[in-house]
């Protein structure tokens, strides 16, 4: 069962650096727009997760921020018309490099325009157009989804009424730009990804299955880890034969976390998805951070980080929360003391959970 | 030229997890020992640096702690006699997975006993009988020698009066774990590795290049290249073609390390090496961090950490100096403020000087 939606966008599609024709965007959502369609919530994705953000009765199995988004959870469905769109460049529904371009018959591959999270965000301007909504309560994003909020409230300073920013960026900076790079090169370095013609049954696994242990590493925290594994030894055999596999229960960890994003998301799509992270900058929108704020037309912003994230450090979102507070009426910034470092909303809900609730 | 001497085991060598037959010992000494023999000081290395630490008359070329070690520097080799070893396991003149195994006359490889840091220590004590060193006024060791000094002090406990001990660890913890056990993997998967029995010359150098730009992108920091590269782009052209090359100037940078790395280290006594970080355990020298800090003899100690190094976090060094000063009349903690990570002892030489100079 799936509770995907699909909206195909007729004609040409123009993106910052290219044009695709007719993509489709996948979406799913929540509760009902009320009378004054004023009502709506819109949720931009991490790299990797698809539109579930929770389940439905289209489609019971748990989403990625289950414990979020529902009937009485924080962001309420019986309140809120909730809608998160699957990325554009991504593969589970919307248009990107996994899909035929309707001009060749063929994948597109490398051939799909180089991304950009404005991309991401004008393909979720079209869905609420597609929806008949003018206007949102709010734009919520984290990681990347943050910045395809922030992207989005720059290009349509008058789509939305709030921004919720979590763990994200006003720009890339040059850590996460290395971190990225080299997952990147991962997948690239790997023989069967062969230049990005790979077959579907057989793309580069091992690129993928290191890129996403490096995921993992920059997306926890050495004090979560510390805590958790200490210096626990895997379960004997559990990587076969051989002086330098799996030893220690981190390891192990890493491994069940890899084995179960190969296969589900593809290589193309990551590398695209991936560098459009890299390339976000605000200050492609007007010259500078303060010249790209000015452009924002927002009642309320929320800007959450954590302290032990140090992908998407905490400075970071101070750094955005303090120039906000000269063109936004209402800011607030919430500094949590959470252990799992970029990945806490996911996973740290006790903490998130008043966090989020205080905007809805 | 070359200023290295060896020093040739005769007999069985036993390591904690096996036995070589008459392995060599690489080392460098600077000054001269004391008619007392009180003046010697013993350097184990990281993971990667020959026992060249500083130039001499037999070897002018700059030496890895040029700035740190030589006449008039903080530790003065016009006042101290200083000893140099290469470990035991890598590639500079020692024994090695990459040496010849006098029994079979082929290159040891996989075959080599799995490495601790203890048998590295012991490499370092054979090298001080041969040299007629009985006691040491210090034993100094940064990052893995931080860690093998500490075994050696363990193993050894009257045979220095002091320890220097920088951005170690008295054990190895999950995060660094999973950092060195995905390099590892990187050289594992790489089609050229071929189980270990690569030619000297056909190496697995995708495998070492990524392994390298996880290691440069966890032993520096996020502030220093924020402050560094921003989001400089690299010069056009730096990488060939093809939309996922080289476009920041950060990853130009990693790439330039990357390259000087590689065809310099061999890559099995990297994976050896690099194990032997993970497995080292104070614990294991009298089942507690305080049963082993309990065996020490040692008239003073210093601590240093540096507040950027997430690789050998500073509480880590906090945590061993306040462990330290339950067995060791004199405990120096500097927390030093150093901008460039777990690598600022190679390269802040202004925090770093005075705060060596202080036990010279």
């Amino acid at each position: 069962m799936t509770a995907v939606k699909k909206y195909e966008f007729d004609g040409e599609f123009k993106m910052l650096r290219g044009t695709i024709a007719s993509p489709s965007f996948a979406y799913e959502t929540w509760g009902v727009l009320n009378d004054s369609a004023s009502n709506a919530v819109l949720i931009f994705t991490g790299l990797s997760p698809s539109a579930h953000v929770a389940s439905c009765i289209d489609d019971p199995s748990s989403g990625w921020w289950e414990d979020m988004v529902g009937p009485d959870k924080p962001i309420d469905t019986k309140r809120y018309f909730v809608i998160c769109v699957n990325s554009l460049g991504s593969c589970f529904g919307s248009t990107g490099p996994a899909s035929i371009d309707p001009e060749t018959g063929n994948l597109y591959r490398l051939g799909f325009p180089v991304l950009s999270l404005e991309d991401v965000a004008e393909g979720g301007a079209l869905v609420l157009d597609h929806l008949g909504v003018d206007k949102l309560y709010a734009v919520v994003g984290a990681s990347m989804g943050g910045m395809t909020a922030l992207a989005f409230s720059l290009l349509h300073p008058d789509r939305s009424s709030s921004l919720v920013s979590i763990s994200s960026a006003a720009r890339a900076l040059p850590f996460s730009i290395a971190v990225r790079s080299l997952q990147r090169e991962m997948i690239r370095t790997d023989p069967d990804w062969l230049g990005g013609e790979y077959q579907h049954d057989k793309g580069p696994v091992n690129g993928m299955r290191l890129a996403r242990k490096l995921g993992m590493i920059s997306y926890r925290s050495a004090t979560e880890w510390t805590e958790r594994f200490g210096r626990e030894r895997a379960d004997a055999g559990s990587d076969g034969p051989g002086p330098f596999g799996i030893d220690f229960e981190v390891e192990s960890y890493l491994e069940a976390h890899a084995k179960r994003f190969i296969g589900t998301f593809d290589a193309n799509c990551y590398l695209y998805l991936s560098r459009a992270m890299d390339l976000f900058d605000i200050t492609d929108h007007g010259g500078s951070l303060h010249g790209g704020l000015a452009r924002l037309r927002l009642d309320r912003v929320l800007i959450i980080g954590v302290e032990t994230d140090f992908l998407f450090p905490v400075e970071q979102q101070q750094e955005l929360a303090t120039g906000l507070k000269e063109y936004v009426p209402e800011v607030d910034f919430r500094r949590l003391d959470s252990r799992q470092g970029h990945d806490s909303f996911l996973v740290d809900m006790d903490r998130f959970r008043p966090a989020i609730a205080s905007l809805f």
